[in-house]
């Protein structure tokens, strides 16, 4: 199965394809899209959706995994945040894929296997499932590896989806 | 000009849209999109989506208006909400329509001149300024006229725009 993985943000978007047969996980395509802060709000999300379109016409995955996340300060920051993965989910929908979300404790769960896992264990972990020479820059494109790791692992251990592994 | 007001939601998108000739306001169409809660998240987004490109193809407006909103506390609320309005602004980029966006505030002063009237106020002067029989129903509908007539005023008078009038 391939697994686009995707963490939504408003200036820089991370993706991440991998291949997940058997136990075996392999690294597609990683980055991120960037839009330029000079242009109007509506026209970076235009691009956003655009370029995750192609993405999905270039690797055709099956399903996209996307972070689901929960902010306890800045609304105008989830609101921007929010219009990122609107445009994203659509692009998932328009090519008639499937997405399933995941809390940033789910994807530490599953890709490290403990809850509270700093960023660089996770990224080290990422390398390591991978088999990658060193870790994937910058860190939207690791974060987005991660989810998409997360999606593959919580396949097979539906504690990890259901939150219930810490 | 033409003008389409939206008022974003998550379950109900708002739509009204107006001439503007000199100084008169004629309503062109309005109303409300709903999509089922049964349906999964980028689902739902996707009909947005879907319904606010054909509301621009039919009516072809030059501008589009929306609710710029700010939240104090439901971060979660501010997350769905900017999901649909990824969705509904991608829209209007894709159909090369200009984008506007008015706080509540500069919204009550366009259309009442005062940035603590209430609701039933905005909807009233939305009734009389659009020359209508009785109040444009569900209240997203008059919502979204409402956010149309004050980019209609903002043209006269940039002091609205810069949210000074009060």
């Amino acid at each position: 199965m391939r697994i686009l993985g995707v963490d939504p943000g408003t200036a820089i978007v991370g993706y991440g394809v991998i291949d997940h047969e058997g136990s075996k996980l392999t690294p597609v395509d990683f980055g991120v899209i960037r839009t330029s802060p000079d242009l109007p709000c509506y026209r970076r999300l235009a691009l956003v959706h655009q370029e995750v379109t192609e993405k999905i016409r270039c690797h055709r995955p099956e399903i996209m995994a996307i972070e689901e996340l929960f902010f306890n300060k800045n609304t105008r920051t989830a609101l921007s945040v929010g219009e990122a993965r609107g445009v994203i989910m659509l692009a998932a929908a328009e090519e008639d894929l499937l997405v399933e979300e995941y809390t940033p404790l789910q994807v530490k769960m599953a890709v490290v296997g403990y809850g509270r896992a700093q960023k660089v264990q996770v990224q080290e972990m990422v390398k390591i499932l991978l088999g990658l020479t060193k870790i994937p820059k910058p860190d939207d494109a690791a974060d987005a590896l991660a989810i998409a790791i997360c999606h593959a692992h919580s396949r097979r251990n539906p504690l990890v989806r259901k939150g219930e592994g810490s």
